[in-house]
């Protein structure tokens, strides 16, 4: 893997533009920058989500009208599509441009849109893969995952306690938490596909499941997912959410994520209660952690994690902190598993060969 | 309160000054600094612990030879006492010396030594209260504390997972918690009169309740104290602790801290395990909490606080958090209860209506 200092650049600049896109949603976020042979940037892209032009198109159609992209270097963050989806395949826009060298950062793991980067070598470009692959791999963690474990990147989120519960001994818990991990807890529903509770939230809870802020709906709704064997009240909230209401009425987490990710579902929030929070846990079926703790103590038996399978220390599951806030006098802690502690055989919910890229 | 700019930048250094004395110990950290009339530091001095000169007397001991004291202004953390302990009162000496002013910043609640301020006015000094004194009682609070209570100021440490356990199901807990964190257990077990565990966690873990580093004993070791009516072993590990082993063979915890102040001890640090830990919480004897999170999952039954006696949400018990810190991998938060969760009657444990705040 060799590249310029220019190319590096057009690398990061690449990545702040794939986040311009949506978070949410099939496709992942992707950026592109297109270079002139001397390190002039000559065009920017990203995708703006499905079903509008992926990022390399979109770049393309940036370059002034005096310019073309006759042996131009393309930067892209993930590498280009070889398939006809709504678009027709990144890689031949590319080569039909003229570009004479491509740089990715992500190999694309998308079983039917893989293969792009042998498509141009096969033309003729010079393909590198690569650059900025770790900062590349965090930036678009969610969808990367989904596509390789075919199931949704799952973030499992709690509000407890500093010792740890989830409400009073009498179940009442508004509210733990303060005004600030609210809006956050808002804010992370609308940067997912799917949100998830199990049927004790809704007959305790009766919660919206919708994303919002104090100006009312967030623009990107997830759809709201209700797990578990009990039937919602017709009069639920969650039946008057912007999207229909899915249920599953099955106690298989790796059914239902499934199930989700052939609906184009590529990250679930779940948002408990307890019991589904840590059968997600104990199942290994959690990407992300996202727990939001309140300077308060309450005791008693509403725990907020209930059992998780660890009988002895030796079988705790670690879990490596990647961010700590204040949000108002709450903190929040993001964590994900550290890879160690992860069971290989609970990890594949649909094939059996996709364990090694854990 | 009227002072000048070299007044106050004086009680800072004092403040200063105070903290190089011993934490520990019946005798309050205290700061003193001598200005000459045209605001030069004439002298600073601080009380090294019992047996030892107070600040002011440390300060007038160290003025130069061609210096005296005559028409200085003192300027002191805590009231100058008036009492004849080990050392003749402090009010007494500055007289004696000749200061015409002293400034201090908090009044000292002693019973037997509150008083000197009057004194010196009565002797015709200037003398002035309150100089930065929220700063100068947050540096002591323990202490004062202490003294305004008659009990000790009592810390409640524990160590958790995220999900508030402090164990596995199978009660092993070695280690949860990585060796920063519990280098800092250790160094804050120094700045501790007394140590107090129940004899639940003398059964289980045998601990040696000593104040270590990895260079061997701290120089200060805390009393250690056991809560609770099952025998200590003869062979336990807190029965070789350098100090004698006191054990309380009650649940009358308010009886046990008046027992430890009358016997000298100003602070207590509380290290559970859960049962007594609660109890100190649910019975509002706690001054300060210091928890350490780890990052890591255990569910099951073997939570770290047990009962709070909170039976909904409008009573849950609100902490202030004071700081939030990482160390090595594990999260330390320092926090107290809000003044307003305090219940006014559970705060005296010298009276006989303390059995029923168990």
């Amino acid at each position: 893997m060799t590249a310029t200092a220019p190319e590096t650049a057009a690398m990061r600049r690449a990545l702040e533009l794939a986040l311009l896109g949506p978070r949410a949603g099939v496709n992942p976020q992707v950026g592109c920058v297109l270079l002139a042979p001397d390190g002039r940037v000559l065009a920017e892209g990203w995708h703006h989500g499905a079903g509008t032009p992926h990022a390399e198109v979109d770049a393309l159609s940036h370059l002034a009208e005096s310019a073309d992209a006759r042996g131009a270097t393309a930067v892209v963050t993930l590498e280009p599509c070889n398939h006809h989806g709504r678009t027709g395949p990144c890689s031949q826009a590319l080569i039909d441009a003229g570009v004479s060298r491509v740089l990715y950062a992500v190999p694309d793991p998308g079983e039917a849109s893989a293969g792009g980067g042998e498509r141009m070598r096969a033309a003729g470009l010079d393909v590198e893969s690569g650059l900025l692959r770790d900062e590349a791999e965090e930036a678009i963690r969610p969808w990367l995952t989904a596509m390789r474990l075919r199931r949704p990147f799952v973030t499992v989120k709690w509000a407890s306690s500093l010792d740890g519960r989830a409400a009073a001994a009498d179940g009442s818990s508004r509210w733990i938490t303060g005004p600030a991990a609210r809006d956050d807890v808002h804010r992370r529903r609308s940067e997912h596909d799917a949100i998830v509770v199990g049927t004790g939230t809704v007959l305790a809870d009766d919660p919206a499941l919708t994303a919002r802020s104090a100006r009312g709906l967030l623009e990107h709704q997830p759809v709201p997912v209700v797990i578990g064997t009990r039937p919602v009240p017709p009069g639920a909230a969650v039946r008057r959410h912007p999207h229909p209401l899915r249920v599953h009425a099955t106690h298989d987490l790796g059914a239902v994520l499934a199930s989700l990710f052939d609906d184009g579902v590529r990250s679930v929030f779940v948002e408990g209660g307890p019991t589904l929070a840590s059968a997600f846990l104990r199942a290994g079926l959690a990407d992300e952690i996202v727990a939001y703790v309140a300077p308060t103590l309450l005791g008693g038996p509403v725990v907020a994690l209930g059992d998780l399978g660890v009988p002895t220390i030796d079988r705790q599951r670690r879990l490596r902190l990647t961010s700590v806030d204040l949000l108002g006098d709450d903190l929040r802690l993001v964590a994900r598993p550290r890879a160690s502690d992860t069971d290989p055989h609970l990890v594949d919910t649909t094939t059996t060969t996709t364990t090694k890229e854990l």
